[in-house]
């Protein structure tokens, strides 16, 4: 625990709690202690996200491996979040490059399993592991760009909204966008605030509203993501963007960083438990809960 | 005025004041109690603004017509305040579309004989009014289409701004912005914080300090308006819109823009009677009395 | 020192301190004393920057002539804020052009020499007239029109950016952008406030970080200058631009801009001395001073 204690003290101007809810689940690497050499750290493999450190370059990538769709479970936020906490505190990583390795999706959102039906006291854990998830991803010192390859909802398109670049495959059948909305829930303001940030109030107020999910084309005109690639070129592109930014000398860009995001990750910090507290008031609603199953009946429908 | 009573309780969280100003004008629509079935209410007639609602579609047409160019009188704008107070409380509603029954103009904006030669009380007066109708139309629960058939500057502009949506006749003739500076007067900042959510600060800055009135294309090029479309495809382009908003879960839609707009509402709210001093102090000046009757007299010419 | 103090007092509420750190230089203009007749007031020239009065626009054109690159000083910087200060307080003077006498550069910034092996006490007086020239500049009455004839990064870029409208000039040669963290620093959150109220929080965010310079073209292009001219029709452009500007009546325009600008302004009233103990603590690190050494040596080497 010394490692994940040192962290949080580390990052403790942007208000991230420290990890220790569960113990980490991938073993023995060496705790770093200031002043002791860094055990090597060339790739960790967890259940559901496969990260790969190039040492060369100082770049990760995190593959998100959770079939069918990349729902973030709790399980899956989980290992994200110790993923960039380990990444963060590995000396040898400065950016990390972040995709999906199950084809046609990137993140389908927030897993609808964990919102209902539940306990409370669920509720309440699952909605801190999300908080969590946005304040170490948006708030990371490491250069992160999401590297979309495929279509990524609601919570999916959180992760790549909290990242430094976003490079989406051309593909019409690819979309993004927070569709809350239309699942008849409402958008956290810290997803709001992220989504303002990147693509300014109008275009948010209409599209969190609508609950829209735009073709990567329509995404790429209003700046929600920055750059289109075909397929076969993105993690090429990625590396490239990737290089670009790690040109900058590591202390001034993450101070930069800093000052344009603190205003927003502050926000959530000062009234975290009051979000949590209207998350589960809000989700444990009867009403609520019909949508939800109903929607979840509808996909299963679906599937088969 | 239970009816009243019952909608400022309702309304209280976005600060809006029950309209006991002055005894609403349209005679016997039945109060809503909560519990009581609510009497048969189809369309209502005033003076200055035709409402009719299609109950089959929960949707209502305002009409502006006041010749010679829907000025916003104190009238007027008692009874747009009232109409919408009606609307928003009338369960079979859930969206209204605001348009003009006079040919080439939409509004012509705050009605300049309220702001001359009037009496300090009057002034005061005119501006709650004016206040009021912003707060009922930004903080509307109702899904709000600006169907914007005709030149539209100054208070016609925050008409069409405060609405969900606009769409814009493509008339080469047809104008519209903010033109208060070019008037000598300046206009409050919740015209501006609506300006800026819409068009973005930079665009906001120079539009407002010019006072500029754009055309109907460029106005759509920088997103003051939404989309252009020929005049006879205007009803059923906000038609399809209207069904496009309706087709979402109210409660999360109503939510949402609550979360978008709320800040900038409650700004308003906070600072009101402040507001209504500054404007009272402002408009009594000599100075700016001057500038208006000159305005006024020229306008005077350009009829003859 | 009464015209200083008289104006001290005058544009107090923009907490413009008055310049009384040194004297002035140019000398024998009149002070400007209520109800007295003001002194003719046609140009003064000093060291650095060239001021011309044409007193039938009402329009002065200030021309950076510090060779080789106009480089921000503090002697330059003081001259600039005397300069404005003699126009602000001149009745004759509406609008002002600031350009560049120096072939291919408008303004190469913050003058690192200042930064780099002076004291404490230093850098304390350089960051405070720094901070002065923003103040008087973003806060300025006037009209200030930017005609960018020649690069412009970092500090330069900042002077563009204060002005109310910014025409460059379309040579592919000619870069604008703030650059401080490709030089290992940062800029201050008040640089950073103007850039986002011009480009929006994305393009900020993104430029910041990577510390871009940005071609004529792509600076148009997201709004970071509003227009782009042929060298030759520059000078024309902005008399144009300023004509159009000076058309709308002082007062209305003034009080609209402040509307727009003060939050910001206020932000580093608020916290000046912090902002300047940032700095100099920043600065005087061994490792940046090791960084600004190590640029200036590049520097050398390259004009050699």
């Amino acid at each position: 625990m010394a490692a994940l204690r040192a962290l949080g003290f580390r990052i403790a101007r942007s208000g991230v709690q420290p990890l220790c809810r569960r113990p980490p689940a991938w073993g023995t690497a060496a705790p770093r202690l200031p002043g002791l050499p860094l055990a090597p750290c060339r790739a960790f493999s967890n259940n559901k996200i496969l990260v790969e450190l190039d040492e060369s370059s100082g770049v990760a990538t995190m593959k998100f491996k959770s079939p069918p769709v990349n729902s973030l479970s709790l399980d899956f936020i989980t290992e994200l979040c110790i993923s960039l906490e380990k990444l963060e505190n590995n000396r040898e990583c400065r950016g990390v490059i972040l995709t999906s390795a199950v084809p046609n999706i990137f993140s389908s959102g927030l897993d609808i399993t964990e919102m209902c039906g539940k306990s409370m006291e669920h509720y309440a854990e699952f909605w801190r592991a999300v908080q969590e998830m946005w304040l170490r991803l948006y708030g990371s010192n490491m250069v992160t760009v999401a590297a979309v390859n495929g279509s990524s909802p609601a919570g999916g398109c959180l992760i790549a909204l909290s990242c430094d670049y976003r490079i989406m495959v051309q593909n019409p059948k690819f979309i993004i966008g927070l569709n809350e909305a239309q699942l008849g829930i409402v958008a956290p303001f810290w997803f709001k605030d992220t989504f303002v940030n990147t693509v300014g109030h109008r275009v948010a107020e209409r599209s969190l509203q609508l609950g829209s999910l735009h073709s990567a084309s329509e995404a790429h005109k209003f700046g929600l993501v920055d750059e289109l690639v075909p397929e076969e070129k993105l993690q090429e592109k990625a590396a490239a963007v990737m290089a670009q930014w790690l040109a900058l000398p590591d202390h001034a860009r993450q101070l930069t960083k800093s000052m344009m995001r603190k205003a927003v990750l502050d926000r959530l910090v000062a009234h975290r438990e009051e979000d949590i507290q209207n998350f589960v008031n809000f989700i444990s609603k009867e009403s609520i809960q019909k949508s939800l199953r109903m929607y979840m009946e509808m996909l299963k429908k679906k599937k088969s």
